[in-house]
């Protein structure tokens, strides 16, 4: 049997470690903090809870004994700097994630996705240059598909302004290992759902409001005909890679793609979510103009890299990944749409 | 013969048009504007002189009443507004061009590359949306080559942050012509030669400096062996390529990279400079660690693209474009050195 104790052991390397977490108390960044808690980490988490963006203090629910939270925002050159003195990892999830808000008010999406990056890595490279980086980028760098899967050779040529300022929040952690020999390295995440997300509106991505949809009953519109196929991977996976990048100086300077199990329509998604919701239903509607523009058509992501480098791949079978999210909002539907 | 009217009449299609330059006073919006009021264009050049940037009001000796200077940062989105406003083209120059100044103040370099990029355009969509748009992009955008020459299908993998802030900049570009159908295109420029350029230091390039210190007869080092490969562009070519790219639809939402005659290594070239200018040396020095992180061994493109599209070619030998700069420096030295 093939056995990589670098790989394997990883998840005993985080006790007793401090870890900082930015976008803490958002969807992937609470699941990470409520795991490393659980693996023995001394976890603290920034978020600026800024109204819509993912934040919520139910996130960390029966953990708020037992991490630190701290209010802050990324765009804080001052509060970044004295939070990231002495940490052994610095997980930077923060980030503004909805594409149309990118379009709608391209600065903020800029501060916040790149020139708060560039500020948190002068930050380590001045009071903390030992410590492990993990950045969350994402398959939205890569725009258009060219081919598939998409592998991390493909073109990056983002078609929103999110794509490219998340593209820069990326190449200036690459270019920080390069020229400075920080120890950072970039996960491109695709389609990520699971318990913690936010489901309030729908500009942060499909899946969160489709089962926000079924959960409620209602009527999932998908545009077209609903054929684009596209791949989700379930947020303790997601959690996992993180945690492997963390744990090994394998992935120092390197940029790898998560990916979903196999890839899955539109409509088959839709309609698997409402036969295990047992609620809602899904209703094909023409595209509207504004959204046919910069749609990418198919897109699935290759996690070959980070599967020969870390051994990651994605576990969870989607039905069992989306009956635990289904049971999660019906649980507490009201701490996510209130 | 082939013959493609759009193409060949291209600099008949300047004559009473409003053409802005950004960068306008710096080493290629000085040429391209000089060029455009001969062309019979109303030409409006915008710098913010900048010390040490490459402004440089001698740059339009001749040509002061024959245009319009406007001195104003680009980092102004209030003055941009303004100016963009009635315009039938925007030639998109002015940037931080200094990829060591890019590591020791990377926010600066962010502000002109990348956040100012995205503030001309939001100006240009509300303000202006039928102008056309050329961008100057950068080799520097690809990094260290994966292979040679390099192509516009070639990873962009930027070494330092002046190459990021560059790919930012180039790709919001893009995104406002994919978006919002603005006319915009961008040309890759590989090194760039000639009169006019800044050589009063050597943080923005190897070829200024190596022709001011032949013309001054003081010696030029070569890290290494001086074997690393580069093409170099005559600025009158480069002025070339602006005035195609400017004159026709095809190249909206376009990318094209420029390149030289063919490559030439650093020795062969830094004797060939002081051959021309009749003083001079050349001497080997060891690599300096700092450089050596950050070299990115050979390096030059290919022009296919553009050849294909706009019919543009690199047109002026090495040898000739060399002693047009030495001539120019030596009659006029103490303008660009004091």
């Amino acid at each position: 049997m093939c056995y990589n104790p670098s790989v394997m052991d990883y998840l005993d390397t985080y006790a007793g470690k401090a870890v900082l977490i930015t976008g803490g108390l958002g969807f992937i960044g609470s699941n990470l903090a409520r795991r490393l808690v659980d693996l023995g980490a001394h976890v603290t988490v920034i978020d600026s809870l800024i109204p819509d963006y993912g934040g919520n203090l139910f996130n960390i629910d029966g953990y708020e004994n037992r991490l630190i939270v701290n209010i802050a925002d990324v765009r804080d050159p001052y509060a970044m700097r004295a939070l990231v003195k002495g940490q052994d990892l610095l997980f930077n999830l923060a980030g503004q994630v909805s594409h149309m808000d990118s379009m709608t008010d391209p600065f903020t999406d800029l501060e916040i996705n790149a020139r708060s990056q560039l500020s948190i890595l002068e930050a380590c490279r001045e009071e903390n240059p030992d410590a492990k980086i993990i950045y969350a980028g994402t398959r939205q760098q890569y725009g258009k598909p060219r081919y598939l899967p998409l592998d991390e050779d493909h073109l990056q040529a983002p078609t929103d302004v999110n794509g490219v300022n998340k593209l820069a929040g990326e190449w200036y952690h690459v270019v920080y290992h390069t020229a400075y020999g920080l120890r950072t390295s970039s996960l491109r995440l695709t389609n990520t759902y699971g318990p913690r997300q936010l489901i309030k509106h729908n500009r942060q991505g499909f899946i969160g409001w489709f089962i926000r949809l079924a959960v409620e009953g209602k009527e999932i519109q998908l545009y077209g005909d609903g054929s684009q196929l596209r791949d989700l991977t379930y947020v303790d996976d997601v959690v996992d890679a993180f945690l492997r990048a963390g744990a090994t100086d394998t992935a120092n300077g390197g940029i790898y793609n998560l990916g979903g199990p196999a890839p899955i329509s539109l409509l088959e998604l839709a309609s698997l979510i409402v036969e295990i919701a047992g609620r809602g239903s899904v209703t094909l509607v023409p595209w509207p103009e504004a959204r046919k523009k910069i749609d990418i058509g198919d897109v699935y992501s290759s996690y070959a890299r980070i599967e020969a480098a870390l051994g990651w791949k994605p576990v969870t079978p989607l039905a069992d990944g989306l009956a635990r999210t289904v049971a999660y909002y019906t649980q507490h539907l009201a701490r996510y749409t209130e």
